[in-house]
C-alpha cells in the first residue's frame, strides 16, 4: 500500500509541523510513529480505515509502527468533544473490547512488525511529583484555548479539572514511547500537540503530528452509528457494495484517495469526469466499491456483489440512472413526490398511492399520510427516484 | 491562654460555615484541628503568633491540634500571592527550615500534647488515578473564581497548570489528617475550602475553616521583613520593647486583641482611651509591650527593657510626648521641617543644619540637601519630631 511521496499528503488533514515531518522523512531514518486508541469495543467502518490505512502506509515505508491502547484513559474517560465526561471502563472492558479492535484493526495494518502498547503500564505508576512536573510545562491559559474548552467557557457548561489532566496523559504517552510522529484524527490536535510539547521540553526531541481526513456517511452527513450510514469493514460483500453504491456521486473521489489504493492520477480523472459529466457516476461508483470490497474479501466477492446488485436492478426492470431526491427532514411523500417532478400535484400522488401503484423498495404504500423513506421509489411502471432521507 | 467563649471571635478575621464551627464546639467532644506551615526556614514574628496562638487556645480547649508541616508542597512551590511560582526546596532544607521553625512555634504551642505531621507522608504515594479522583471534585470556573487567578488572568499574565493542582495538594491534606477544622491566614481561604469540599465529598464529614486578623508592622505598613517593620519573637527584650513602643497609637488595640491576653474588657476600655484622649497612648503602649516582653521572656525581662528604654530618653532629654510627623516618600528634610512647623521657612531650616543645629536620632545632620529619614528629629534644644518615613 502507498506510494512514499504520498505519505505526507494523501488522506492527510493537517502536518504539524510540517517542515519537521518532512526532514525526519528525508533523512530516511526508520521512525517510531503511534496512534492511540480508545478501546470502545465499536465495530470499525471505513471513518476508522482512514488513520489505520496511514499507519499501513507508514509501516510499507519501512517506519515502526505502535499502536496504542487507551488502556489507562479508557478507564478515566476522555472528554474530547464531549459535552459530558465519557462513562469510565474496567480493566476487563478494555481487554474484551481490544480484542474486537484488533480483529478489525488487522484488516490493516501488518500484524508482524505492529507494536502494541498499552498507557497504563507508564501512566499507572507516575508519582504526584511527576504529575506536577507534567503540569509545569503547560499554562491554564493553553488549555482554555482548546476549542472545545473555549466554547463551554462561554455556556458557563462546566469542566471538570480532571478534563485538563487528558491532554497531559495522552501527551505523557509520546514521552514514554519516544516516538518521531503521532497520526490521529483531527479532533485529536490539541492532545497530540501537548504531546509534542513534553516531547520538546522533557526529550528535547521534536515530534510530528498528522491528522487523517474526515469522510462524510453514504447519506453524505457525518458518519455516524445513529444516522445508520457507515460502511463497516465487517460488513458483507453485497451489504458493502449496495451501501457503498447509494453514496452521493460527489463522495467518490474522496472515498478514493482516503479509502483505497486507487492512484492519484485516476481519481484526477475521475474528478474531472464528474464535473463535465463526460462519465456515468454510476460507473464510478461501481469500480470505487468494486476496489473496496476485494479489500476486504477477494475479486470474486466483489464481482459475486456486483452482479447480485445489478440483478435485482434488472429483475426490477429499474434502469440505471434514475434521478435523485434529497427528502427534507420529516418531508412527507406526497410532497417528496410533487417536488422531485415525478408527479404534477399532490392530488395525483394520493390518487397514485391508493391505487396501489407507488412502491418504494418493491413494497407498495398504503397510506398516504407516509413520511419520505430512503430507498427507490417506483411511480407506474416507468418513473423512478432514487429517494436520499 | 484564652477563653473558651473567645475561640471562635477573638482575633478571628472569618469562620466558614460558623454554623459548623458553632456546632462543634457545643457538641463538646474534642476535636482534630490544624494548620499547615510552609518551612521557609523565616523568622516568626507577632504576625505569624496570631494562627499560632489561635492553636494553642484550642489546645488549651482540650482539642487536639496538629502542625501540618508542608513537606510535599515545599518541595513543589507553593504560588498563593505570588505572581511567580515560589522556587521548590530540597527534602534537606525542608528538614533544617522546620526545625527553625519549630523552636520558634515552640514558645507558644503546647508540645506536650502537639501532633506534627508530614504531607509528603501521603501526596507522595498517591497514584494518578487517585489523583484525578481529586481532581474531579473541581471545576475549572471554581479555580479561575479564586481572586489571584483572576488578576492574572485579567492581566494575561501566565499560570502554571501546576498551581491549580496545589488547592488540590493541601485539601487532602485534610482528608489524609481527617480533621474538623483548620486554621490559617485569610490567604489561604481558598485552599483551606478546597479541603473542605474534599472532606465533605470524600468523607461526608463537614469541615470548617477559621481564618486570623492581619496586624500591621510597627510602621503601620503591612508586616514585612523588607520594610524591618515585624516584631520577631526571638527578639531580645529591649529590642522587642523599643520596637513595639514605636508603632501608631490605632494599632494597640489590635496588637492587644492578637498577640496578648489582655482581657478584651481593657482592650474595650483601652479602645475608648484612646478616642477620647482621656489617657496617654505612650502609657497604653507601654502596657502592651510590658505584656508582650513578659510573654516571651519574662517580667523582669520586661521590667528591665522598660527602665532601659525610659533612661535612654530622659538621658537625651527627650520628652514623653513629642509630635508625629509622616514624610512623604522622598520628601526632603527642609521641607518636612517646613511642612510639620518645626521651623518657618526652608531658609531657617538650612541655616539650622549648617549650624549643626538639626540632629537625628542623635547624629548632626551635615548636608541641607538630605531626605527625612525615620527618626527623633531635634532642632536646637527644645524642639522635637518623631519622624516617620
Amino acid at each position: 500500500m502507498g506510494n512514499q511521496s504520498e505519505l505526507l499528503v494523501r488522506a492527510v488533514e493537517e502536518v504539524v509541523p510540517l517542515k519537521v515531518a518532512e526532514e525526519k522523512l528525508q533523512n530516511g531514518k526508520p521512525m517510531r510513529i503511534y496512534m492511540g486508541i480508545d478501546p470502545t469495543g465499536a465495530k470499525l467502518h471505513l471513518g476508522h480505515s482512514v488513520p489505520l490505512r496511514k499507519m499501513r502506509a507508514f509501516q510499507d515505508a519501512g517506519h515502526h509502527v505502535i499502536l496504542l491502547i487507551g488502556s489507562f484513559t479508557a478507564m478515566i474517560g476522555d472528554p474530547t468533544g464531549r459535552d459530558v465526561m465519557r462513562a469510565p471502563l474496567t480493566k476487563e472492558d478494555v481487554a474484551k473490547n481490544f480484542e474486537t479492535y484488533i480483529d478489525q484493526a488487522k484488516l490493516i495494518l501488518d500484524m508482524n512488525t505492529l507494536e502494541i502498547a498499552y498507557n497504563h503500564e507508564w501512566l499507572e505508576t507516575l508519582t504526584f511529583k511527576e504529575i506536577l512536573s507534567l503540569t509545569s510545562h503547560f499554562t491554564v491559559h493553553q488549555m482554555l484555548k482548546r476549542d472545545m474548552f473555549v466554547r463551554r467557557m462561554e455556556e458557563e457548561a462546566q469542566i471538570s479539572l480532571t478534563e485538563f489532566m487528558y491532554p497531559l496523559m495522552v501527551g505523557y504517552d509520546s514521552v514514554a514511547l519516544d516516538v518521531d510522529a503521532e497520526i490521529g484524527g483531527n479532533d485529536q490536535l490539541f492532545n497530540m500537540l501537548a504531546g509534542r510539547t513534553l516531547m520538546k521540553e522533557m526529550k528535547q526531541k521534536e515530534k510530528f503530528v498528522l491528522t487523517t481526513k474526515l469522510i462524510d456517511g453514504t447519506d453524505g452527513r457525518k458518519m455516524s452509528k445513529t444516522y445508520n450510514n457507515c460502511v463497516y469493514l465487517t460488513d458483507e460483500p453485497e451489504e458493502m457494495y449496495g451501501k457503498l453504491l447509494s453514496m452521493p456521486d460527489h463522495l467518490i473521489p474522496l472515498y478514493m484517495e482516503c479509502c483505497t489504493d486507487i492512484s492519484m492520477t485516476e481519481i484526477e480523472a475521475c474528478k474531472k469526469a464528474l464535473e463535465t459529466g463526460s462519465e456515468n457516476p454510476k460507473h464510478l461508483k461501481m469500480r470505487l466499491a468494486r476496489e473496496i470490497v476485494t479489500m476486504y474479501h477477494s475479486e470474486d466477492a466483489a464481482k459475486q456483489a456486483e452482479e447480485a446488485f445489478e440483478a435485482v436492478f434488472k429483475d426490477k426492470g429499474i434502469p440505471e440512472d434514475i434521478p435523485e431526491y434529497h427528502a427534507k427532514e420529516g418531508e412527507m411523500l406526497v410532497d417528496a413526490l410533487l417536488a422531485s417532478g415525478l408527479v404534477e400535484s399532490k392530488g395525483e400522488a394520493r390518487r397514485l398511492i391508493e391505487q396501489g401503484g407507488v412502491k418504494v423498495n418493491d413494497v407498495p404504500v398504503s397510506d398516504v399520510n407516509t413520511k419520505a423513506e430512503a430507498g427507490i421509489v417506483r411511480v407506474g411502471k416507468r418513473k423512478f427516484l432514487r429517494m436520499i432521507v
